[in-house]
């Protein structure tokens, strides 16, 4: 399209991601034009230290990320990650009337309000799909695709790094410490692997998915968060023994309660029956489960992160908001009307399974399941077996709250005839 | 959003997708009020019946399509299906600005062309989600998402009343004719099945998805097309003693020759490996395999049919229309700019599965191969088994052209070692 205007671009941040999407705007040059309407231009690449990125031109890197994101670019592309200096940059970019396209979920998570606020105010475009489950296009379909319809559900595999680590434990029966460094020397955990593997990453993007499925601002703060580190061999091997796995996984459920809508959101690990569509997601892909009204039940799959993939979900965002600029149209703004309220975890309704190490004399199942009765939480199966001198007791139970699970939990720990209360966890994926 | 002017809404159709649409526009009438920003209302409903439709209300109805088009509507939505009169409906409305929502398959897959060029030239937007796979959002993600990307291949089970006959042959054991016989009965198939199980259907949809991965104008005509009627329960149980299963699968394939790109699109059915993520969906369910060159691999699962699904689908679509009017926005509009040649099923790369019934005597192998050999085909793996008086034989090919497997076949057919051949079949969805 000769005389089109360049749409221009300024991207922040050259690590793994941003170093893919320099290649990907370089080598497909051609390929952007035609989908774009007109040519997309790499103004400028805000790095800390431009003599370490000899694999991009010299010539685009600047440290100097005010001045760059002041020039007259039009859209501002971020990959740096991180809340500060990340907010005050896109804030400028946005009131500037520059579209903004981010991957950055833990921004996201605890400052969409403002940022939506502010692209509004410009009338500029602000998308994220690279925030969660890298190349699966997910965030999309939410936001538009079942746009006339109800979501009721959002449970996922969010995180490669615990998915990699909890199906490994699974496969070879080791324990968590174990495959934690086996998963650490193959690179696919970080030297400090807290954001992974207690739950932020996953939680960021969680509330990330409750806002766009529900109509809500959710932040990170709002998700009930429950890491896979107390996740023992004893936990993976019960699983085993009733046909389930254990997965870490972000859930974002509406509950419906006299009429009036509220939303569970929270991520934490639970066994699902190895039949579940998600039981099959091993190593560092992602799969997120959807359902809805009308459409019913649907499944997003494929790869969570990684430079290649993550640059296809930020160059798709690109070429929206760059097709946006050429015909003068808006994406989708921020939709939170329904601000519909969190529940506490101990409100949200889940399923126990626990196992433990009893006395093996007469009378234990019923001091074990008065507890139950006594917290009014119902129990779906049970199975005892004797050993030699003791006996392992495993419980199901139907869903209750999960502050009674827990009290009933804790209660039952203190029995006298409860030798040892060997795995707590919760139950999801199953027909109630 | 008081005061806002309401969109107005044209359905054309009101079958058991318009039913579900009808619903979903009153019982969400609210939210889709504050998801686009404006009211959106039902003008009017052409239904060539109006006694007949006594679920919506009567004051809609109307046999006079062309009066309602006309009328000052925002947008017509059409679910009336086939290629006329849609056709000419819905490029009138085009024509006069009006945009359109389509879950028309048939009439998308020959004549796209035309219909994007009326949206393009009054600035109108043209939609159709729900054309492919029902509820499962993939046409956005394939035009939108992955916009940035190289989309290499789009092999999915797009057919729901094919898969559930596969699905119940694999099952039971039964044969072709016995099964389609009960998806009759349970309403799995229709009376007159052979858009189903000729692979009309699917064919559609694939030139549908070829046409959005590859940026280029592809129709139904191009579309190499074979149905299940001559999958046989020896098939199927050929297909089990290797560890595989039987699908109808809709393929869509860039080839790349000497640097110059072109596409292969076929329906057939296909072994696929049972580890394969689309060997488990079953029934009505469709599920889509994409892979792009950043974005690797993705799988999309969901419901493919059904009033409900689609209509969702439709909601989805319609949302977005009418966001796009509130904000004077556009849609994506055609990209065929590649204009990439579809090759002729010859040219088609693909790999055969062949179990024949041959002579147990010394030579046979050795006559069989040097068919092979003599047209250029390798073998990847071969089982022979005696049994009392005949033996046989199952060989599966490496990857060759289409034409070369046929001749290859037909001359083996001819051997008069070869007692029958039992069955041919392609095998997709292995590591080459």
């Amino acid at each position: 399209m000769p005389g089109r205007k360049p749409i221009k671009v300024a991207l922040l941040g050259c690590g793994t991601v941003g170093t893919e999407v320099v290649r990907l705007l370089t080598d497909q040059a051609a390929d952007l034009t035609a989908r774009v309407g007109a040519p997309v231009e790499l103004a400028g690449i805000a790095v800390r230290k431009p003599n370490k990125h000899r694999e991009v031109p010299a010539e685009l890197l600047t440290t100097d990320v005010d001045a760059l994101v002041e020039s007259d670019v039009d859209v501002v592309v971020e990959v740096v990650g991180g809340i500060e200096p990340a907010r005050t940059w896109l804030l400028k970019a946005l009131k500037a009337g520059k579209s903004v396209v981010t991957a950055n979920k833990a921004l996201l998570a605890e400052h969409s309000g403002e940022l939506f606020e502010a692209a509004d105010a410009a009338g500029a475009d602000l998308y994220f799909e690279a925030a969660v489950a890298g190349a699966i296009p997910l965030l999309r379909p939410l936001r538009e695709s079942l746009a006339g319809d109800r979501i009721t559900r959002v449970m996922g595999i969010v995180n490669g790094t615990t998915n990699f680590i909890l199906s490994g434990m699974d496969s070879t029966g080791a324990g968590y410490a174990e495959t934690l460094e086996e998963a650490t020397r193959l690179g696919y955990a970080e030297a400090d692997p807290t954001a992974d593997v207690d739950g932020f990453d996953a939680a960021s993007k969680a509330a990330i998915l409750a806002s766009l499925a529900f109509h809500s601002r959710v932040t990170a703060a709002d998700v009930h968060r429950e890491g896979i580190a107390g996740v023992s061999a004893a936990d993976i091997a019960a699983a085993k023994g009733l046909g389930r796995t254990v997965k870490l996984l972000a859930i974002c459920e509406r509950v419906t309660d006299n009429g009036t809508d509220s939303i569970s959101v929270r991520v934490h690990p639970a066994m699902i029956p190895r039949s579940h569509p998600l039981a099959g997601v091993n190593g560092a892909f992602n799969a997120v489960f959807v359902e809805a009204d009308a459409a019913g039940e649907m499944m997003f799959y494929g790869k969570g992160a990684g430079g290649a993939p993550t640059a296809s979900a930020v160059l798709g965002d690109l070429v929206a908001v760059a097709r946006n600029k050429v015909v003068s149209g808006r994406g989708p703004r921020e939709s939170a009307y329904a601000a519909l309220p969190v529940r506490p975890m101990g409100h949200a309704s889940t399923k126990y399974h626990i196992s433990l190490d009893v006395a093996d004399k007469p009378g234990v199942l019923s001091q074990v399941a008065a507890v139950f009765a006594e917290h009014d939480v119902s129990i779906a199966a049970v199975r005892q077996e004797g050993r030699v001198d003791d006996a392992s007791l495993v419980i199901v139970t139907h869903a209750a709250t999960d502050a009674a699970l827990r009290s009933t939990v804790d209660k039952i720990g203190g029995l006298p005839v409860v030798r040892e209360v060997v795995s707590v966890m919760r139950v999801e994926g199953e027909e109630s």
